[in-house]
């Protein structure tokens, strides 16, 4: 494998999704489609349809332990038909979120536990991390705000659990930072916008100094 | 838990079904509503909307650790919405199939690794093992030939799988019997049916001198 792949990780309301755009679009004007920007389910037929079950309002009977299964399956499917290509093919590959979600989400916001929910994880990744994770750190009170503020029409499941829930995943997240200081690298997301975007460019020059 | 927990297991051919037919009629004089008999998914929404997605004949392109992942997760919604409820009830579980079918098909036969597998679905059951397995044991080329002369409108994915798969899933059946020679026991299902059933029966009543 020749390519890059790097994560983009934090707690709901850092901004994570407007960041990546704008990552995105910088980057495409020297990458053009040497580079992907995706996300899980990653439109592949497979982890569409098992999306669809997740996120079923009917299928309010799921147990945590099983979404955490489904979340890894629409993982692996992905990583098989999309990701592992792309960094076969030598590109760069820029994910919406990874494995530390579903550590923070499902291992510590839904109480499975980090390391059992990080050991079934190595199953469906087979082992393969990301080079590089940007962390958009928010306080979860801030992150929930922003929410409520700008995507009204769009909570989800997630965005309605308690606040103790999302500090659960917060401090999941800067557990998992000390874990792996090489590989994850936090950024302040609550600063002005085009500042995390710098600091989010600054911080992959300094692992990819061909990059920009 | 006061129930008694039993999964049947084998090779394609071995004759599971019929033979649990037969040990649910004669358990079910005994025990009325308190004998379950099961098979995953198990009737359960998001179960069966998970099989669905892994019997879609569409599906061609899904990694086998994909498959695993899906089998674990509606295995996950199945225990927790019909097993541990039936055991939590002191009911008795007759189970057509469980992790050991896991570990002998996607294991051995897909080739993920036997030991990979039973780690993964650990996080699926949360270490819930049956009290006892009844292992029905066939060579793989009388299973196939069996399956041929009395399923042919039946022939699924994996009855269409060379003789070398096969031969895998018996192999990793018979080295499981070895691990854990407290829990399975094996029956040899080459033998007339009826002698099948009696010596399942046998078996049952050695471990539960109660029941029949």
């Amino acid at each position: 494998m020749q390519g890059k792949f790097i994560s983009f990780e934090g707690p709901d309301g850092a901004g994570k999704t407007s960041v990546l755009k704008e990552i995105d679009i910088k980057l495409t004007k020297q990458l053009g489609d040497q580079l992907l920007l995706t996300r899980e389910p990653g439109g592949n037929p497979i982890s569409e349809s098992i999306r669809h079950i997740i996120l079923d309002k009917a299928n309010t009977q799921m147990d945590a332990r099983t979404e955490a299964l489904l979340y890894a399956a629409a993982r692996r499917q992905h990583l098989v038909e999309q990701v592992i290509p792309a960094l076969d093919a030598g590109k760069v590959v820029l994910s919406d979120r990874y494995v530390d979600s579903s550590i923070a989400y499902q291992g510590a916001g839904r109480k499975i536990g980090a390391k059992e929910v990080w050991q079934m994880n190595q199953f469906a990744t087979d082992g393969l991390e990301p080079d590089l994770t940007i962390y958009l750190d928010i306080e979860p009170q801030e992150g929930i705000q922003r929410i409520k503020q700008h995507r009204q029409n769009e909570i989800n499941r997630l965005d309605v659990e308690q606040l103790a829930f999302h500090q659960r995943v917060r401090s999941a997240y800067l557990k998992l930072l000390e874990q792996y200081p090489g590989r994850i690298k936090l950024i302040d997301a609550s600063q002005p916008f085009d500042e995390v975007v710098a600091a989010v460019q600054a911080t992959i020059v300094r692992k990819y100094p061909d990059l920009f």
